[in-house]
Order: C-alpha cells, then structure tokens, then sequence
C-alpha cells in the first residue's frame, strides 16, 4: 500500500530523521518474526517514550494506517508481522527501567527492555521477575505482556497476569490510559491490565509497565528422573503437583525426545527410557533438602529408572545439556518444524500424549514433544519437510487433528504463544460465537477504526 | 416502579411458584447489604441453574427491568442494593459444588456457595482457595469474585483474580458465555475471566466458576509482635517483605484499635503500644521453626515490645482474641462506622497512617485503623454519631481528605470492598476520564441496555 505523503511528513516531523525507517533495505528486517512468516512494512518507527508513540497511534488512526507493535520479533505466531503493510511500531528505544521500587516489590519498565534486563537489575535488589519464556536473554517486556508469555516458572510463580501491577498504553483511536495500581489489592473500576496482557497488540500499545518482583530464592536444586514410560511420569507429575512442594519447573520429554537427543548428544540415557522430567526446587538453605527429598519420594514410582541429582551449578548445567540438546537436534532433524505449545489439565497428559502417539502413526507424521508438564502445558512438534507438499498437507491435516484431541481434553490451544496468524483459524473451536462476538466488540471499543494489528488473533472470515 | 405483567407472568413461567417472591414481606430483607443502605426491590428471583438465570436476564432484557445480583448480602458498598427497584437476583439456590479435581487442582462451583463450603470440600481433598473474607463463613463465593474479595491470606496467595481459572456466565443481554481454561496458563483471546472478576455484577451475572486450589501447608506458627509506634511497625512490615519468607497473613492494628482494645477487651498488652502486627507463617513441619525465626529476626528492631510466639490452637486462638475484640469494641463506641479498605504501597503505610492521624485532629474525627499490612490494605474506620448531623458532616468532609491523601501516596480507594454506591463519588478521582469512558463502553457491549446493577460502580452525574 502507498502511505499518504502527509502522513509520511507530519510522522517525519513527530518522530525526526532517526526515528523512522523507509529504506526498504532497513525496513525488511521488521518484517518477520520467529514463525519465519514476511511481510515487509512501508514504514518503521522507532518512537522514543509515551508521548511519541501516543503520536505515531494518533497518525495512523487519522490515515486509518495499519500500525503492529514489534518487541523482540521473537514470537513463534506471526503476531508481529505486519500482513496488512502499514507500519510496524518497534519499541526498541523504550528499552528502559524507569524505576525500581524494592520495598514495595514492583519495578516500573518501558515495554523495550528485554527479560534479561529486567532480570539483572532486579538480582542486584535481591529480586525477580517470574516470567522467563526461553528467549529471555532477547526477547522484549512488551512481547512477554503482549502473550502472556510465561516459561516453565509459571508452575510456581505464575504469567504476567499475576506478576503485573498495571499499565500505561495508547487505545487505537491514539488516547492515553494509565490501568491498574502500584499496591498487590486493588479493585476500582474493571481490570484492564489482564484484559491488555496477551491481547497480541490488538487494543493498545503499552509504554510502560509495572512489574510485580518476588524476592530471589536462597537456595535452588535440579533434579533429572528418567521413566519408563510417559504414564509413569505423568503419575510422577500428578504426585509431585497433589503436596504442598511445589516445584518451580517441572519440564517433560517424551520418547521422541530422548531418541532425538540420544542419537544427537553425548548425553547418558539409559535403554527404554520413555520419558525425562527436569525438577528444579526452590527455598532456604535450611528446607531445600527436605524440599528435594519431598518432591523426590513423590516423584519415585515403579515406572522410574533413573534419578539424577544435581547441586552444584557444573551439575545443574550437565543436567540441562540434555534439555538443550534437543533444539539443536530438532533443526538438524527437521528444517521447519511446527511447533505448538497446548496446554491440558496435568491429569490428561498422558491421553494427549497417547493420542499425539496414535496422530504420529495415523498422519506418518514425526511428533515430539516437551514443555512444561506442571502447568499441562506441552509443546507439541510436528516434523515436516517444506519441500514435500504431500508431507506438508498430511502435517496440515494432522496439526488439525492435534488442536481437536485437545479441546477433547478441557485444553487450550496456546498457553503462551498466543494466537497470531498461525492458530486464528482454530480459535472458533475453542471460544464460543457469543464470547468472540463480545471480544470483537471490546477491539472497537478501543481501536475503532481496526488499525492495531488488523488481521489477527480473530478468526478470519 | 411497577413492573408490566406480562414481565411478572413470564417470570413465574420460568422459575415456578418457588422460584419468585412478590410479597413485601419476603422481598424487604434482599434490598439491603452490610452498608446498612436499604432499598426494595420489586421481585426476588431465585434461580436454580444457569438457564434459569439466562431467562430472567433475557427477560429483564426484553422489558428494560433493573437487575441487581445478590449473593448473601455481606458487601459493604451498597452494591448489591437495589437503588433503582426491579429485580433482584439471589443466587441463594445455586449453591452447589458441581465437581472437584484434586489431580489438576480446581473445583467448579456454582456462585451461591459461601466460601467455607468451599473451604470445607477443598480441604477433605488437602486444598484450600486462598481467598477468606472476613465473612468466609457466610459470604458468598459469587460475592468474592464480585468485588474480587480477598482476605488477609493474599498477601502470599493472592486475590481471586490470581485463583480462577474461568466462568461462566450471563451477559446483560440474556447471552451465554465461558471464559478461561481448566488449565493454569492459557492466551487464546481475551481475558474476560478478569474482566468480569471485581465488575460488580455491571457486566455479567456469574453462574459458575473455576477456581484453582492450593495445597494445605503442613504447619502454621502465629506471631503477634507490638511496637512502641507505627514508624517501628512499619520498618518491621518492610523487612519482613524484603525477605523470601512470605507470610501468610500480617495484619495490623494501629494505637487507636489497640486503646479500644484495652478498654473492651481482657487482653494483656504493654504500656505505649502504638502498633501491632499479627503475622501467621506456613510451610513444612521441617522448615516451619526455620521460617518463624527468618520473621521473627526481620520483625525485631529498636521499636519492639513485645514478641509473642504461637503453637498451639489453643495458643493461637487467644492471640487472635485481641483481634477479634476488635469489632464488638467499635461497634459499642461508635454506632456507625464508616469503613473504609484503602491501600497504599507498603512502604507508605507509615505516611498514611501519619496523614490520617492528623486528618483525624483537624476534622475532630476518631479514626482506628488495621488491616493487611502485607497488601498495604488498610481498613481506615471513621467513627461517627449519626444523630449528630454537624459531626456527619465533619466525618464526610474527613473521608474526602482520606481519599486524596491515600490516591497522593500512590494508592487506591479500595483494595478488596469495591466502589458500590459508597465509593462511587470519588472513583473519577483515581480512574482519568478516558480510561473511565473505556470502561463504560465495555460496561455497554456486555449490557446494550444497562439493566444490570445500574447506577453502581461508575461516578454519577
């Protein structure tokens, strides 16, 4: 699409020379995020705080100019990539921590800053910010709020919803809102700060953001246990998640895994083993022990074949290798994998896994699957060739069948990713006419003219 | 206002002769809640499950008929007080528990189940839900979710918000919907579950709801620590936080509570108390000395008095009679209180309760404070004589000022009673009038015609 040049000369004059890219060259790197997905955007501004992006909003509202917020560009649905042309908003400049509260536990950030740095700044006050999706060390604040994005934490310490005070942002028709509070109770008005986290860019463009911080553990243990089979594990789950220890990660591999990283690393795995759960235990010094033997008696049953523990930070590393090999073997296995993250209450683990297995043989299609097994929330990954379009329609029809088993099963299509390009055309599945009626009516109210992110998290058509 | 027949008659169609109370008699006692505001509503209905109250909503819909839900009445806004007549809503019959799942650790209930039901079925299964109001024996859960109610307990588990995972429910409109997962992560859509959390009853009627359970610790200590004044209460409030134990509950009680307590109570407490903290502490059997001595250290400093230590129920409960003394003793110094639930980051508490005392000198107002000092969530109690309309009046004006000065220290009106009518005059204080517009067109998209709960919770006028 051609952008009016008026548009173009009053953005220049809001935004100046460094503030907005038009060059082609510069402007194709905006376009795409993790999903591999492209669309170029006419347009990259680059706004340096509230008050410029309010600006930028305003702009695009008046020329009805699709405008989608960018972090990172490390999400895996599409979200970020602008599909209707337009503009992309990229907060890379309001990459700063405005202030950091430690008595009160919260920390004020511009939506720019990365995970990492929201991290290393709170350590220093003796903090954290539960959130920690795996691309913590790039991906941005904003896109973890725009997801709702979470990491294997969340089994103890919650998403952004229950770690965030409240908000700044900018609704589509370009006015500025404040939602929230600074206080861990509040309940004045409708809550608008969850309504904004994982709404995908689709309301408002948030400025600024109140972290909740939880004060750092003293003392952390990693545990590796290797079943049998996944039925075993997942009756080690249900065990470890029915005490009052609650783990702050409880990661799952399946065979598939294993096999992966068994033919990929060097890493020791004993023969038939069917399914791997990583443990890490938080607490003092005085009960982290007691903790590691509670969650591992719950974690003992006749399906377990091995259990590792590791102290020191060398062995806590050695244990992860294992996790970590398996990204590498996944690319080298299968150039484009789809990957998926459902989630199903914990109980039902073992029938998704069993029905992916049975969807494996009936599509011949290779799935293997990880993730974060305390909260049900299982990323699921279908192997396929992009060359071979036959193999691409079976993985089509397949990932169809994947996303059925688990509304089946009182599950959800995403538990962190979001919706983005990739799943609008299941979410009519898994939310009712009415209820999606109502969220559309919600977009208009604050972008009535349908220019933030126009095109996605709805289904189409 | 007279309701049209053919409304009275379809209403009796659908919910028979015992599900409708017409007679004055009957109808009085649902027009009032714990403001002691009154006022009558025409009809009462008592539905019996979800279709039912998609009927008499759909038809308060059809003919424009005011709809106020009530659950048992314990708020204390006036938000359940039907100002503008009509109907009234009792969800008094739908008080089942529909099912429990210890495995994935939820329960789903209907809303007319008081939270001690709740309490009582989570715990045959080793779980409780974290919020407990005061009224917990009473109150209903569908109350809690309406003004988000939590209790002393969220200061380390968090408010409804933080333990549901979904509704459903039935929009102003007559519609159906669901919201959330059965799952403890989910990002597909918007979150209406919040949403409707904390709307009084404005946007949806709740006719059942997921609410996640927490394991029951093994232990509890109690702890009741008195200080010499608020300055020393309130650094021990913050060097409790600013430490990984979190306690369970740390309540608090200011030099005016204490004096009342002295005169009407037997308990023992030193000479110049001016501020105590109860602070109840949970874990292991294996860490629970561990963790009262981590607070009791963080408790001690140059302002402490007295340190008392809790083991027993025995010992327990009479710790907590100083606290209990504290309602009956204000109830028979002033017959009308008006209690307020204000919160303030913790680390302001000291300025608040220093500001309301000299609100409390220049008004010639008596004002006791305690509250959740964890939460920063101070219930600030104005006492007054109604029959002195000059001290009404002086006790009215003081309000204003308690208001601004809590919304100067970063704070909001309410941490767990809501706005109601009570707060309604001040809500435009802390919410901009743009964000507050946002709200009413949300309000408008789930009640096209405004029939639920009208003239609450927004400013008038």
């Amino acid at each position: 699409m051609a952008l009016p040049d008026a548009f173009v000369q009053r953005l220049q004059q809001e935004l100046g020379h460094e503030g907005l890219l038009s060059d082609p060259a510069e402007t194709w790197n905006y376009g795409y995020d993790n999903s591999r997905r492209h669309a170029a955007p006419e347009l990259v501004a680059l706004p340096a705080d509230h008050d410029q992006v309010a600006a930028v909003v305003s702009l695009c509202h008046e020329f009805a100019v699709p405008l989608t917020a960018r972090g990172r560009g490390t999400g895996t649905t599409g979200a970020s990539v602008p599909i209707n042309g337009g503009l992309i908003l990229s907060t890379e400049k309001m990459n700063h921590v405005i202030r950091i509260d430690p008595a009160n536990r919260y920390m004020v950030v511009e939506p720019g800053v990365t995970n990492q740095q929201v991290q290393d700044i709170a350590a220093e006050h003796g903090f954290f910010w539960p959130p920690d999706p795996t691309s913590a060390a790039y991906c941005s604040v904003g896109g973890n709020l725009a997801y709702n994005s979470a990491g294997p934490r969340a089994i103890k310490y919650g998403t952004p919803r229950e770690n965030t005070f409240g908000l700044r942002a900018v609704t589509g028709d370009g006015k500025s809102i404040r939602t929230g509070v600074y206080t861990t109770k509040g309940v004045v008005g409708y809550d608008l700060t969850r309504l904004l986290i994982g709404s995908e860019g689709t309301l408002a463009i948030i400025t600024e953001a109140t972290l909740k911080l939880t004060p750092l553990p003293e003392s952390k243990r990693t545990l590796q246990v290797i079943y049998r089979d996944i039925d075993s594990a997942a009756r080690a789950v249900s065990a470890i998640m029915a005490q009052p220890v609650v783990p702050y990660a409880l990661e799952f591999m399946d065979a598939g895994a294993i096999d992966m990283i068994r033919d990929y690393s060097e890493a020791e795995l004993p023969e038939g083993a069917g399914a791997l759960l990583m443990i890490e235990v938080d607490g003092t010094e005085h009960n982290i022990q007691h903790a590691v033997d509670a969650i591992g008696r719950a974690a003992d049953n006749d399906g377990l074949l091995k259990l590792t523990r590791a102290e020191t930070a060398a062995e806590i590393q050695a244990l992860w290798q294992t996790r970590k090999a398996l990204s590498p073997a996944l690319r080298t296995i299968a150039p484009k994998k789809i990957n998926e993250d459902v989630v199903v209450p914990v109980s039902n683990i073992p029938a998704l896994i069993n029905g992916l297995s049975e969807l494996s043989a009936r599509y011949n299609v290779t799935i293997v699957n990880f993730g974060h097994a305390g909260n049900g929330n299982i990323h699921v990954n279908l192997l396929a060739n992009p060359d071979d379009p036959d193999e691409m329609q079976r993985t089509h029809q397949c990932l169809d069948a994947v996303f059925s088993l688990v509304l089946d099963l009182d599950g959800t299509l995403s538990g962190e990713h979001g919706v983005g390009i990739e799943k609008q055309e299941f979410v009519g599945r898994e939310i009712e006419p009415i209820t999606l009626e109502l969220m559309r009516r919600i977009k208009r109210d604050f972008d009535p003219k349908g220019i933030l992110n126009p095109g996605k998290m709805f289904p189409t058509g």
